[in-house]
């Protein structure tokens, strides 16, 4: 069995924001010369996500705003993590409705993807660096 | 190490609906010969899920209840991804909450699961036929 | 290929409650022997759930809330699957949203962590015995 493990690094200058990351992701898998496995994405950080979905503009504003929805920013004080001296409860939140992690099928040295299927960074409290893990395990 | 990989194909006849494939995935499992490793079962389509719940007609009433009240689908004017010609945006955010995949431990030859646990495909936006991913790694 | 199994056992006094199970996942790792691979943690339960977050008291008390909100427990004839005799619908829901699973990188014997990353067991129909199951596969 062989094993790779990489971290992406993302300096979001916004709060929120998404980024597609499926582009590094197959570096990733080339580099690990790993031909059949799983690769596991997750970002390291609670306050983001990573999660698959399609990459139209329209869609990543409809899930800014549904977030926003389901879990306001504000008022800030509505949350208790809140009172510690940090204002992004609503960033672990909103994490957790977009997911940690994906695992994706590696099959035939590829990521074995639908037509529409890409991964993303989801950033929910940014302006600062953050990281991803990518290990894949195969052979 | 050991890998096995199929699709299956769902054709739901109405926009929504939930599927217990559970069978289809012993089946996959049966034919891998895998012992011990981990099943990836996922949505290839990004207007679908994958999810692991009971097998009650009453409880995916609610879920079907609950996700139209969380993303709905009308009015379709309000999601900005409408506005490319399709009317499924409420799909995306509906198999966001449901989630793309489910990993399952494969533990002496069979799914390792609790007593209840089954797993469903969740279609959000059918009359189309659509692919499930089983992949299973192990020995 | 290595694998290791082993189930966790809980008992939580209260209908809901949050449990930080990093440390018995971590002795779990220990006692698996594994070095590189990953570890899957997931509820064998269908109205609990295992995800990963900051273990901070008004968080926890913070994700609790939000939870009622967005999947009320009452009143209960709002679901068709308390028709059954239940009165745990709102606990399959919640479920749904926290996640039933968590997928971590092992590298180097060690659970492949961000500094604030917990995993946690979310209990929202305890009073009762239930399990969660970790597996790790690897080498």
């Amino acid at each position: 069995m062989k094993s790779y493990r990489k971290e992406l690094w993302f300096h979001i200058p916004t709060r929120r924001g998404f980024v597609n990351i499926t582009p590094q992701v197959k570096e990733c898998l080339c580099e690990s010369g790993i031909r059949e496995g799983l690769c596991l994405v997750n970002a390291m950080n609670i306050t983001a996500s990573v999660f698959i979905n399609d990459d139209e503009s329209g869609l990543l504003a409809d899930f800014e705003r549904w977030l926003e929805e389901l879990a306001p920013f504000e008022p800030t004080s509505r949350y208790r993590h809140n009172n510690t001296g940090e204002n992004n409860a609503d960033a672990h939140l909103k994490r957790t409705l977009m997911g940690r992690e994906a695992v994706v099928a590696v099959t035939d040295g590829k990521l074995d993807f639908g037509t529409w299927e890409q991964i993303f960074y989801g950033e929910f409290d940014g302006r600062r660096r953050k990281h991803v893990l990518v290990k894949i395990i195969g052979e």
